[in-house]
C-alpha cells in the first residue's frame, strides 16, 4: 500500500508509491499501431489490459463505448486502510488511502480532447462532475483532484487522450493556501477575488483569449508560465461538481476553443490542466470560485523556481493573449 | 526593466522578464568545440562574450582565471529603479530590481563541479559566501538565492558548469513558509527541526548517504523527488554566509562525494541544487538551520503535483540511500 509521509518543516505531504515506478512509459503517437505489437491499454479492443470500468458511456446504438472510467492500474492511492496517522521516529505518516481513476476520453488513440465534438467534450465534463459526486459520498474523502497531463513534457506516461481523478484523505496544502488567500481578499475587499478578476479583465480586454455566455478564458496577470490560461465561470460558484447542466455546453465550447488556440499557436504543446475547486465536504463559499488552470510546459522549471516559489515568465500575459488571438504559429 | 507582478490570490510573485526569452539555449556537451564555430561564453578565450567580471580568481602564477563571477547577460532582475510598488487595475506590481550573477565554476567546458579537486570546489563555496556578504550590504536586498541547474532537464540553458546568485527585493513565499514551519516546530518542541532531523538520521542510519566531521548528507524522510538529497551542517547556524572557514573544506568534500554518488548511480543525471538560508537582513535564528537541497529531475512534474503541492515519489528514500551506497548503476 502506498504511504503518505509528512515533511516536518513545511507540513507538506508526499505520497511514496513504489509500485507506481513499475508503470509503463510507452509514449506512442497517433500514427502508431495500437492493436499490433504495441497494445495501447486505452484503445478499443484492449479493454482487458485495464482494470474493469467503474463507469462508461456506450456508442449510440452499438455495443462499443465512447468514454470509460477505470481504476488506475498503478495508483498513487488505494481504497481501504484504517486512515490513522502514526509516528515514525520524529516523523509522521499514514496509509495512502483514497482512489485514483483514469477517464479515457474517447476510444481513438490519436483524437485529442479539443478535436472531439462539443457534445463528446460535454460528456467528459459531465463525467468529471458525476464521479466527484459519487466519490465524495465517502466522508473520508476530503478533496477530489481532477487533472489532465497532455504530452511527455507535462508528465503524461501514455499518449491516448485521458484525464485523472484522485480522491485524497486530506486537503492539499496548495488548495488550502489558495482558499486562504481568497479568504483574505474577501475579508479586505468584501468581494470574491475571482469575480473581481472577471470584472477587471472584461474592462481591460487585452488578456482575454475566449468568451461565451457562461465562461471567460484569460491569461492571468501574474502568469507563472508563458501562455498559462485560466477558464472562469462568470457566475460565482465554489464547487465544480455543483455546476448546473445549463453551463456544461458553454464550458465544453470554451475548452475546445482555448485548447485549439493553444495548439495552433504552439506546435508540440504539452500542458497540465487542473480543476481548482473547494474541498468536497465543505459548504458553498462566497470567497472561493472554482476554475480551470491550463499550464503549458514550454521550458523546464529550474532551481530558482523550486527554491523560491517565485516564477520567471518570459512572455507577458498581454503578449501571450495577442499571440493566441492572431492565429499565427510561434516557436518558443 | 523586468517587472515583478503579484498574484492576487496566493500573494505569489512572478517576474515577467521578456528580455530573458532572447537568451541563447545552446546546450553543447563536453565534446563540442567551444572556440570554433560555437563559442561558449563561459570558456577561456571567450570572456568578451559575457559582461565584465565582478569577481575572479587567477590561476596560480598565471594571467588566466580559474573562477569568474559575471552579471547575467539576460537577467531576471536588474539594479536601479525606485523599489516602489504600484497598482495596475486590481493588481500590484513593482520594478524588477535586484541583481543576477553567474558564477563560472572553472574555465573548462566539460569539467563538472564534482570532478574538480576539493580546493577548487572550496573556492566556489567561498565565492558564494563572499558575494552574498557583498550583495547584502545594500539594505534593499532582502534575500540572496544561490542555486545551480545541471543538465537540460533541470532547466540549464548552457552546459558549461556554472551556478547563479540572485538578489531579491523581497523574501520569497517558499522561504517564508519554510522558516514559519521551522518556527512552529521550535515553539512546540523547543528545538530546531533540522537539528532533530540530524539526530534522528544519525540513529536510523538507513537514509544517510555521506558524512564527515561537519556535515551529513541524507535522503529526507518526505522526499518529494526520487533521490532528493539534503546536505546539513551538524552545527546549528541559520545563515549560509556566516559559515566559518573551518567548515569550508568539509562542505566541499561532502558536496563532491554526494554528487559523485548521484552521477554514478543515475546516468545522465540532471539536478537543481539550492542553498536554503535565512533572509540576509535577519539576525541569527535558533529555529532555522541553513542547508543545501539537491533535487534530481528524473521525471516530469505533472498536473497532480502542480495542483496540490502534494508530490508522488516512486523511490522511498531508504531505497534511494541503499542504491546510492551500493555503487551500482540504475536506469529509472
Amino acid at each position: 500500500m502506498p504511504e503518505i509521509r509528512k515533511d516536518p518543516v513545511f507540513g507538506r505531504w508526499v505520497i511514496v508509491a513504489s509500485e507506481r515506478g513499475l508503470r509503463p512509459n510507452e509514449f506512442k503517437t497517433a500514427s502508431d499501431d495500437c492493436n499490433g505489437v504495441y497494445k495501447c491499454p486505452f484503445c478499443h479492443g484492449n479493454e482487458h489490459l485495464t482494470p474493469p470500468a467503474v463507469y462508461s458511456l456506450p456508442v449510440a446504438g452499438g455495443k462499443s463505448w465512447r468514454l470509460r472510467v477505470v481504476r488506475n492500474k498503478y495508483p498513487a492511492l488505494v481504497p481501504g486502510g484504517n486512515g490513522c496517522g502514526q509516528s515514525d521516529g520524529i516523523y509522521n505518516r499514514m496509509d495512502g488511502i483514497g482512489c485514483h481513476e483514469v477517464l479515457i476520453e474517447n476510444s481513438r488513440h490519436g483524437l485529442r480532447l479539443e478535436e472531439m465534438d462539443i457534445e463528446a467534450i460535454a460528456d467528459v465534463v459531465r463525467t468529471f462532475s458525476l464521479r466527484t459526486r459519487e466519490i465524495k459520498k465517502d466522508p473520508g474523502v476530503k478533496y477530489v483532484m481532477i487533472f489532465k497531463n497532455h504530452g511527455m513534457n507535462a508528465g503524461a506516461s501514455l499518449a491516448h487522450p485521458h484525464s485523472q481523478i484522485i480522491a485524497l484523505p486530506m486537503v492539499p496544502i496548495m488548495v488550502e493556501e489558495e482558499i486562504t488567500g481568497a479568504g483574505h481578499y474577501f475579508k479586505e475587499k468584501g468581494a470574491c477575488v475571482f469575480c473581481d478578476i472577471l470584472k477587471e479583465e472584461t474592462g481591460f480586454k487585452k488578456r482575454v483569449v475566449a468568451e461565451n455566455g457562461n465562461f471567460m478564458a484569460i491569461e492571468p496577470y501574474a502568469s507563472r508560465f508563458s501562455f498559462e490560461t485560466w477558464l472562469l465561470p462568470k457566475k460565482h460558484l465554489s464547487h465544480f461538481e455543483d455546476m448546473p447542466e445549463s453551463q456544461v455546453s458553454d464550458l465544453s465550447s470554451i475548452l475546445k476553443n482555448t485548447l485549439c488556440k493553444l495548439h495552433a499557436t504552439l506546435p508540440d504543446l504539452s500542458y497540465n490542466l487542473i480543476v481548482h475547486t473547494m474541498p468536497v465536504q465543505a459548504p458553498e463559499a462566497a470567497h472561493y470560485h472554482w476554475h480551470i488552470e491550463i499550464m503549458p510546459k514550454l521550458s523546464h522549471v529550474a532551481g530558482f523556481e523550486w527554491g523560491t516559489g517565485f516564477y520567471i515568465n518570459t512572455v507577458p500575459p498581454e503578449d501571450a493573449a495577442a499571440m493566441l488571438n492572431d492565429g499565427k504559429k510561434y516557436k518558443l
